[in-house]
């Protein structure tokens, strides 16, 4: 069986991505995580180029690591300098790794005009950088830049790079499709262009340019790579790196490579989920294998058939790689959709024929308002069951209102007040906000209190406004979905209306109000 | 040359996508927008699942289209049914469209197990119903549902499934990675030997879920495919569809492949947002070719090297799929953005340095409030304006209150009350609305209206509201982007706070602020 390693670049090419910025401490944790997935190799950072690099190296080295070896990325000696007194190569030296990856200049095109220097000065920088390494006992990953450009551009000065990082001592040459702009088949051609001029084993590192990092880098491992640089969730430069979440299960599961032990990309989603949580970047919910709706369904037709079989509509079990199935409700679906829903919450609510093409209708109607259930399985359930005889609302609206005040010089003041009914009891109570909806969310806790004390866990952590039918313009129905947390789950609200306060007050007291049905079920969520 | 059809179904199968839902006239919107585009085929939606999807049809058919054909979806009859009495086939006739797609099963397990049907009843389906749609004088395009799988489960009967659509009259036969786990090797090898055994045109339409749908898109085209489907953004069914903003410029300016003229993809990059805007979803700024950082150079040794020669770390131009460069945390970046945007507004506003340094850390500060001045040029040039001398503010506010009343038996009742001053003069009055900011855009109207009867003129035709820092809940930074039209032109204004009556206040008078200056000018826009 072919045997890849797998070299994450997260730390460093991923911090390139447009909006990341890891501290010292992400670092760290994000490097514990990667070593815990069973990763090879994980490059730290470039010491030469940043001072904050440095200080994850000396704060990694006390962390013992079982899987991953730590990698410090710097390039070639200076044009004209000496490898031994080169700062940038000492600074590899200063961060203590047992392995270093030099990146060095292949297209001829760059020699000349970016490094202003001749292409027989460029090998000796290449070479006498990698040799000075080893000489210091270090392994060295090559990394040659432009790879792909520059085989195009001037294919015996690429190879002869190549060969400058061979005789120097490296123990990898990673191909780099810097850019990101080459196709599969030219990969392909290059990969085994070089596999035959070398013994060295080979490595490859994509750009997604031209959306194609993943093909290329399965591409290339097909072609007899033996090692992959990728990052988490693909972030980087531009378009991004290639994405070790895509590319790694495809090795795995489709093209029956070693990576990682296969037990260990059970871990995958969490892995993608808590870097983009780190990173503060959206997760985006499409990603493969990964996203959260990698496995999910929403049409009708799909949904009949995954309940019958699942793979008719996946392509591998989402346990596979920690994910899990999804089916979604919407106009589109059918009542496939709704029963799954059921079993999946674990509803012991039977619903009679009738009673199912009631709520389906109802739902539809809804859907036409503008009402959307995905992400909204908190008023979904709440529908539900306000359908079935037996269901107490925990409090009533009596009435409400905001008042907002703006004047030249003054910024924005906003205050509701609110009268509720809980039981038999009328609170009547007001509070402050930074605007009408933080103010109502205020108001409404501060009366629900008493009565609830547990509201006191849920926080909202998500509130998202679309406007439906923008052309209506200040007259357009408003959709407001609300995430809301208490610790241990979390659930999605949602709320329509012409009027976005109105339409913010429907998901706010749908948020409350399903929070307080999960608190009561306590430990059996689903047993209405 | 080889010639390829772009097939667009991000009307029916994009709207699979989590999250997505069009209306009506979303999907009109849309469709025009892929006809300016060039695409061969806009794949309208299921009339025969979806009456939204009838009455798209109805309004599509008044509107002239120059360079699309509209197709309608469905699948094949049903089994032991008549092709003739099919309610799907039927409404894909009321559709009134020329050309029909229409889904078959090739994969002989879910023929048995999903459509509960003998293998030989499918293929007689198959045939009957391209048959039935080929004898009303329909163009039938044949969708061959999990054709990979189907392929390597029985390769004889996914063969003889095609063989009965060709049969029937179909006239392109679209090979489906229905599932999205095929490898570009499997769908190479899959293309070759259905084109050996077929004359008709093959076509290819793929899922994302292995992450290479672009890729296996690519690869079969390379192999013979003469027509892809595929989707804007890459938006469909878990992980999506092949996106057409890579999957085109690809083919184009990578492969030489003909398929629209190369100079309508300058509109690629625009296309893309707009669809992303329009199913409010939030663009993948990484997203290759179209997304905002796709030219975003971070790298300091990037940066310094493309400002020598761009494409040291640029694989195309990005004007060719009318995106742009831009420099990411600089001083000098800044400055460049601010020179683009004069020159972008065609503004005749000679600042002096030190003004143009003052507007640049304006501006930082701004958008670091959340401000973005792109869809906003009437609120950017009135913040050019503000700076000069001698710009004098057409209104002011003195104060105002929203009051917002809601009880449990009665709908939301809103009401403002404004006083403003208009040079030497007060008016102080009140009006209903729908909402808050449309009862404060009403009183805004109904203050000004016989200071500056032509505001009777202007329409607010757009306004989005979006959630910045969404995990910030209910107290989040709120962004308000409007637009506003006076019949002859439109013009975009933003508000940001973390009070949404105060962020679509700013919005608003800005749009009012910007209609009277540009009336003021008459014809001549852009002269201060």
């Amino acid at each position: 069986m072919q045997a890849v390693e797998i070299y994450d670049t997260t730390l460093r090419d991923g911090s390139q991505g447009e909006g990341i910025s890891f501290s010292v401490e992400d670092k760290i944790k994000i490097a514990l995580k990667l070593d815990r997935m069973g990763f090879h190799y994980i490059e730290g950072g470039w010491p030469g180029s940043n001072p904050k690099d440095m200080e994850f190296f000396r704060k990694i080295a006390q962390q013992p690591l079982k899987n991953s070896r730590i990698t410090a990325f710097g390039s070639t000696r200076r044009p004209g300098g000496k490898a031994g007194e080169d700062p940038n190569l000492k600074s590899i030296l200063a961060a203590g790794v047992q392995v270093a990856t030099l990146v060095g200049k292949t297209w001829d095109f760059h020699v000349t005009h970016a490094l202003n220097t001749t292409l027989e000065e460029n090998l000796a920088m290449i070479r006498e950088s990698v040799a000075f390494l080893r000489s210091k006992g270090l392994q060295v990953i090559y990394d040659a830049e432009h790879f792909f450009d520059g085989l195009k551009a001037n294919p015996e000065y690429a190879l002869a790079t190549l060969e400058a990082a061979a005789g120097g001592g490296a123990g990898t040459l990673v191909l780099c499709d810097t850019n990101g702009g080459s196709l599969p088949e030219e990969i392909r051609e290059a990969v085994v262009l070089a596999g035959k001029k070398f013994s060295v084993p080979l490595g490859i590192h994509c750009h997604n340019d031209g959306d194609l990092a993943v093909a290329n880098s399965i591409t290339a491992v097909l072609a007899g790579a033996a090692h992959v640089q990728g990052t988490v969730n693909g972030y980087g430069e531009r378009c991004g790196n290639a994405n070790l979440c895509s590319v790694v299960p495809n090795l795995v599961f489709k093209c029956g490579v070693e990576t990682i032990p296969t037990e260990n990309l059970r871990k995958l989603t969490e892995l993608s989920r808590y870097v983009s949580e780190v990173a503060n970047m959206h997760p985006v919910s499409s990603m493969p294998f990964v996203g959260a709706s990698a496995f999910a369904h929403k049409g009708g037709i799909h949904v009949s058939a995954i309940v019958k079989s699942p793979h008719t509509y996946e392509h591998i079990d989402p346990e596979l790689v920690g994910n899990r199935r999804r089916v979604l409700v919407s106009e589109l679906s059918g009542l496939s959709n709704l029963l799954y829903k059921y079993r999946e919450l674990n509803l012991d609510l039977e619903l009679q024929k009738e009673e199912n093409r009631e709520l389906l209708e109802r739902i539809k109607e809804m859907e036409n308002q503008g009402y959307q259930f995905e992400g909204a399985e908190g008023s979904f359930e709440l529908l539900l069951r306000k359908l079935k005889t037996g269901y107490r609302e925990p409090f009533k609206l009596e009435n409400l209102r905001v008042i907002i005040e703006m004047s030249e010089d003054k910024p924005a003041y906003t205050q509701s007040v609110i009268k509720m009914s809980v039981g038999d009891k009328v609170v009547h109570t007001a509070a402050e906000g930074n605007g009408p909806v933080n103010a109502l969310d205020n108001a409404l806790r501060k009366a629900l209190d008493r009565f609830y004390p547990c509201i006191r866990n849920m926080q909202l952590s998500d509130y998202k406004v679309r406007v439906l039918d923008e052309k209506d313009g200040t007259g357009a129905q408003v959709r407001v979905l609300i995430e809301t947390g208490d610790g241990e789950r979390s659930w999605g609200t949602v709320g329509v209306s012409e009027n976005i306060i109105e339409a913010s007050w429907k998901a706010l007291i749908d948020s409350i109000a399903y929070g307080l049905l999960k608190n009561k079920e306590g430990s059996r969520p689903g047993e209405g």
